[in-house]
């Protein structure tokens, strides 16, 4: 696949439009790239740990040959921690120490929860500055580097903290996809198989004809799938910034997804791509008892999972199972909860999703229960 | 005066505009006037320790009798210390506690730095809430209530941190000026002082003739203070609402009070509104060795401030006096600094205000001295 090959989604937001690059060898072009949105010739560089050693001097490097000067921050906190106040304390503390001013520029590199908090740094940090998403995870660059929401985790529930602070470009290399350990790319197929169902049935059935040629090698794969998942989250980014109405289709599975990353205390051994494929496969079971949909999705759905390498069920979960009620105290902490009322996206069937508000907890229950017990 | 002289001042927005209703025993009033913004019928409190005693039943009460349930937070900081790390931390995570949601509305019920904190709590609480503003001082009524910055204080500097959310309403009792102390009169009218210079002659001359009168039992003159002052800062928050241009004649006097603040290391001796005065005087100093500005209108504000019985010069703070070599370290950390260029809005009448980028940091050695040596 040729530099030329690289693929340009548009983010139509009025004042706050922005691009999303999709293509192959990108870091190196950085500079260039990100020159148009510097006020001054400077642009910053927030990562993260592990991605540091791997892409950090490649991407310095490109902004110094666009002759922009740059100062660099490496968090030292993996993961979820680092969506948290130390971690947007430390970036705003360090950006006021660096002299960030307001025209400034920053560039997160990093994985999802990278761009989670260095974007909400971004938007607070004296009142709003500009930044660019270089997200290095399947994750990151088909959800949480595409749309806005920044975010961190507080003692209460995931991204229960954070702002709408649209990035002023996106920078998907899917040449740094091919170092992504095998559990990371599973983690970015819980979102993929979640798009597959709320976007079209050609999505949906090219995944289940090419399943097993999925994989961080397959470089054509990996762009088709980043590609035509950004497509799909920035449709319904477009018709609705922020989430009250067709954008809380993204959730699908999520209300079931996040409540378990809460319940089992955000550990690692559980990914958020995991909880959501899962979080997908109870929203179709639900949708299946509540007589929306037909069981045949269901199946398809887990043949999919299964062929892709991943769970399907709470059951499968390799760690002390909580309790029920645990899982429904934190499904009731979910941020989507209006008037205390849960609200679920179901699936009539591919394409075909919508958010109810009118769910029974005993339905809820049974669907939960079920696939704790591996059924 | 009358219930029915309630003034209402427009702040023309689009989505997010709002009113801001000047008048007396609002209070009494604010379950009717926050209805029409509630998603559910729930409004939540947030107070400070000052405040809460005087005014927090009334509120409460009022929200009560317009079948609003409520839950309220009166805060254990005071002043600054309001505006910090531990302050949106408190606020953030008793709204996840008392289940605040979306669509929920928060009220803000004090002064400028509890306004400023809870403003930024609705702003990054789930990404954003709505709240409205019910300034207890006079500074919180003509300034940090009207124009939607919010934020808190670091290490480095005031406001550094922060978000624009603008409320979905303000709601200036005067009457709850009587009971101000003369203390946080003064600190409210620096910013009045800088209104007068910034807005037009004729508000500037009735200040002059009405100096003696101004007092807090003077209901007349504080609906008028009020009612002016936020009219001029409506007009320039209207036309620049993220102050990438004319809002930023806001800061008159700002460039330095901020800096004496800052220097001073937020005191309680020395409230912001005096900072400001001797800011605005300062500013005025600079215009006029500048040979912009008519030194007679130096000697008008000297002559006003000292019959509103206001400090004019650093040289008047009763406390040690910090070096000038850290005042203008503190001026180089402003949130409007580009470039490393510090920007002084300068004044070449009363009513013709400028930003200026170029200033000569002698020429700004030359006043901050003068003023520290009491000229």
């Amino acid at each position: 696949m040729s530099r030329r090959s690289t693929r340009t989604i548009h983010v139509d937001l009025g004042s706050r439009s922005y691009d999303i690059l999709i293509g192959q060898g990108l870091l190196d072009d950085i500079g260039n790239l990100v020159k148009p949105f510097t006020g001054r010739p400077r642009a910053v560089i927030v990562s993260e740990a592990n991605v540091a050693p791997l892409y950090l001097d490649r991407v310095a490097a490109s902004l110094r040959s666009s002759n922009l000067s740059t100062d660099t921050l490496v968090l030292p906190m993996k993961g979820e921690a680092l969506k948290s106040w130390a971690g947007i304390r430390c970036i705003t503390e360090w950006m006021l120490q660096v002299g960030i001013e307001r025209n400034d520029l920053m560039i997160a590199l990093g994985g999802g929860c990278l761009g989670d908090v260095a974007g909400f740094a971004a938007a607070v940090h004296r009142r709003g500055i500009g930044y660019v998403h270089v997200p290095t995870t399947l994750l990151a660059q088909i959800d949480s580097a595409v749309g806005g929401k920044t975010g961190i985790n507080v003692k209460e529930g995931k991204n229960l903290v954070g702002a709408f602070h649209q990035p002023r470009l996106v920078v998907s290399d899917i040449a740094v996809l091919g170092t992504l350990p095998d559990r990371e790319l599973r983690s970015g197929l819980g979102e993929v198989v979640k798009y597959g169902l709320i976007g079209d049935s050609q999505y949906f059935d090219w995944m289940e004809r090419n399943a097993s040629r999925i994989s961080v090698e397959n470089v054509e794969c990996m762009h088709h799938l980043v590609s035509e998942s950004c497509q799909i989250k920035t449709q319904l980014v477009v018709s609705d910034e922020t989430e009250r109405g067709r954008r809380s289709l993204l959730n699908l599975g999520h209300t079931f997804g996040h409540a378990l990353e809460c319940a089992y205390e955000y550990h690692p051994r559980l990914s958020h791509g995991e909880s959501i494929a899962i979080g997908c496969m109870l929203a179709l079971n639900l949708s299946v008892r509540l007589k929306l949909c037909d069981v045949q999705l269901l199946d398809r759905l887990e043949r999919l999972l299964k062929s892709l390498g991943m769970k399907s069920r709470i059951g499968q979960i390799d760690m002390a199972m909580p309790s029920y009620e645990r899982i429904w105290e934190c499904m009731k902490q979910d941020k989507k909860v209006e008037s205390e009322v849960i609200r679920f996206v179901l699936v009539r069937d591919i394409g075909d999703a919508f958010v109810s508000a009118s769910v029974d907890p005993e339905d809820v229950r049974k669907v939960v229960e079920r696939s704790m017990n591996g059924r």
